[in-house]
């Protein structure tokens, strides 16, 4: 009987020219102008899926279609739901790639493009893994389940409502997330925790029209200094986030998983490489895991207000905007955290300013537990295919729709993922390691494999 | 003997004509793509005095050209010089214009169009007051000699080493800088001190890319953050800046001076009406005619990081630049202002980030006495054309070279101008009224004509 891994290895170039050509289509889910490339990404998976063996089809949203999928020729074996996303964050800033972000290379050894990492390559080996074992032996050994999004990058606004509505259609067993990454180079990791998210704009004005520094400074506020102070305002002189009641809601860590989290041999130079050169410093009291994983934070995401091309202007801008978000850990909740921020804002705002504030985004954070079958078999796999045992490990960004597959199909969750610490998610020369398409291929035939050896559950 | 004022009044359908010319020339200093404009918005003024009867050329400089002009046949009468300058701002953000910026409009009795105010319809409003009294009268009552520099809104970098460089060839007795507005319509004014400026860029910096803010955030500092804190700590809660030695070295206003400021009947309401509706607030203790015209301001004119389009991206951005600039008033030098500011950055930086400042302009404030025979020719020219005589008023914006006339030329200087408040110099829609470019060269007639009739000084 034919094998699925050895099927893999076999067909690994062409699996990097389909791989490819998907990573060619700019699927960028939060730019109107790119919708026909997101659904041609969406069309495109489901031409990959069926001609694997695999029903599949799209699912309209109000923005852009999710990809489902299944196949239920496996009786009373389990049933394993996957999830990834087809979207990808823009690519500015253009002139900081060393290759184009939409014209995916190979250079040492790694996969170099926007989506490359998260989540292309991770959404493109859960499909041709399917298509591995359908090929060698005709059947799976559990059922399968895909819902592919296309807007992750967009805080995901139309799944849950999805998830809800096709409650039946979408019952698993088991969810895989398949949109992470390893806790080290050769070291595979499941994840137990993720960070929610709660993104704000915040827009300062004065007036309408931009003024003259001379012939107005002094005499009225001036909104990118207000903007400045109530940002300033946010956090205390070591580290802490200084919003009323922001960490009232955190859920205390097991003091036995902090300790394992200090204990991890985790690399400070590596990461720091990784960070483009920048210094490690945060919160006082924590390690850098620590505050990665189990700390909230408040960053801004982006200011602009009056004049930035080259040389001076002297103008007094009439408005200044920054984008701004925090990181959440279990417990937090993103709409409460929003109305303590609209409470702080309200405070420190200067005289003479209006500053509004809206919430673009929210992501509950996660937490589960991690002593399921689903988390024996894909530990399992793991140490197959790496050759070492899975570090339990949290992840600093987003998942938000684990809570919601724990809350609506009242399955266990498991977050399982391949790129590498470094890829560049979300900045420019994002990459994934070309060794890891095929062995995240094969640690899923074996997760798939390990499950269906189990009793139904 | 033919009327130049008459003369005026026939020709004024043609100097429109002309001006909306002058107005057409987009003379962007700042931008190298516009050198070619700003080269040809002076050869059009060489011209225009040729043909007016005044000897003109180009002086070159390392940027933008002066254009140089005298008229020497009026023997031992005095010799007088204006300036003006040629060049216009950048005219962005475009779309809250409302009509085209290079392509001047009349409405509402005012001429619309960048540069309208300042200080092209000044520097216009010279060379035709010239015109009507060779056309009428065939020589002038005074030596006259013109400066028309291109430089003046990138900080007139190479004015004061052509001055110094022709040192001689500029001798004069009197400067009459023409590049300023009256204090209401209606009411004409003198004005004898105006603000310096020191115009900074600051660079934050964490590392060499732009990372993910859920894979990095609360592990290193965030530079659009740290950019805010230093901004703020810039600042006192009522107002002051907060910067160590800033308020040092300010000239105490004489007594008399301050209360007949306090006592001018500055509309507030039309005030804050020209400022787009932006609520009157500043410095405590001052009122706002005192804050504008005798107190140094710290203002940010541009803040750039991170993600800035549609929607939300999860950035943590490597950089975050800011534009600050300072209004400064007599006693103060940019120089030592931006050694003040450079050490309260340095010691404001939180940890973790990098931050480096430019001082790309600096500009000497000026503060001038008020008894010399110009000041009497001046003002009753003034009263002669407006019929009220001049408000002695102090400006809030800077003229770099009125310190600069006096200091190399050993001349008497005033500033005598045209515009309104709220003309948006620097702002979208920016005008100068109709009426005032009759009235302005009515004002230039009856000046010459008033320090012709002086005794030689």
């Amino acid at each position: 009987m034919a094998d699925p891994l050895s099927y893999i290895d076999r067909e690994l170039p062409r699996f990097r020219e389909e791989l490819f050509h998907f990573l060619r289509i700019p699927s960028i889910s939060a730019r109107s102008e790119h919708d026909a490339d997101t659904r041609a990404a969406a069309e495109w998976l489901v031409g990959e899926l069926r001609k694997a063996g695999v029903e599949a089809s799209l699912a309209e949203t109000p923005r852009h279609p999710a990809v489902l999928a299944h196949w239920s020729g496996a009786d009373d074996a389990p049933t394993v739901l996957v999830y990834g996303h087809y979207d990808v964050q823009p690519a500015e800033p253009l002139d900081e790639w060393s290759s184009a972000p939409f014209e995916p290379e190979v250079r040492d050894g790694r996969i170099w493009g926007r989506g490359a990492a998260d989540d292309k390559s991770q959404v493109f080996l859960q499909v041709k893994a399917l298509e591995a074992i359908l090929a060698t032996r005709g059947a799976l050994p559990v059922n399968v389940k895909l819902v592919l999004e296309g807007e992750e990058e967009i805080g995901s606004p139309d799944l849950v409502p999805l998830l809800k509505e096709r409650r039946a259609e979408l019952a698993a067993d088991h969810v895989v997330i398949s949109d992470s990454m390893m806790f080290a180079p050769g070291q595979p990791s499941l994840i137990f925790a993720t960070r929610g998210l709660a993104y704000f704009e915040l827009d300062a004005e004065i007036g309408r029209t931009d003024l003259h520094s001379g012939q107005y400074g002094g005499a009225v506020a001036n909104p990118a200094n207000a903007l400045a102070a109530v940002i300033a305002s946010l956090h205390d002189d070591v580290g802490h986030v200084a919003v009323h009641g922001f960490y009232e809601d955190v859920a205390p860590l097991p003091e036995e998983l902090r300790a394992r989290f200090r204990a991890l041999p985790f690399d400070d130079a590596a990461f720091q490489q990784s960070a483009g050169g920048a210094e490690l410093v945060g919160e006082s009291g924590y390690t850098t895991v620590e505050r990665l994983w189990t700390r909230p934070t408040l960053d801004v995401n982006g200011l602009l207000s009056g004049y930035t091309g080259e040389g001076a202007k002297t103008v007094l801008p009439a408005r200044a905007r920054a984008k701004l978000s925090c990181r959440l850990v279990a417990g937090q909740d993103p709409e409460g955290v929003g109305e303590l921020l609209r409470a702080h804002v309200e405070q420190a705002t200067p005289p003479g300013v209006r500053i509004t504030m809206r919430q673009l985004q929210s992501a509950r954070p996660w937490r589960s537990g991690t002593d399921s079958a689903l988390y024996q078999a894909a530990s399992a796999a793991l140490e197959e295919t790496f050759g070492v045992p899975p570090v339990l490990a949290a992840h600093g960004g987003t998942l938000p729709i684990a809570p919601e597959f724990e809350d609506v199909l009242h399955a266990n969750v498991v977050v399982m993922g391949f790129a590498l610490p470094g890829a560049n998610m979300h900045a420019p020369d994002e990459w994934f390691p070309e060794a890891h398409v095929g062995l995240g291929m094969k640690a899923m035939v074996r997760l798939f494999t390990n499950l269906g050896a189990m009793a139904p559950s």
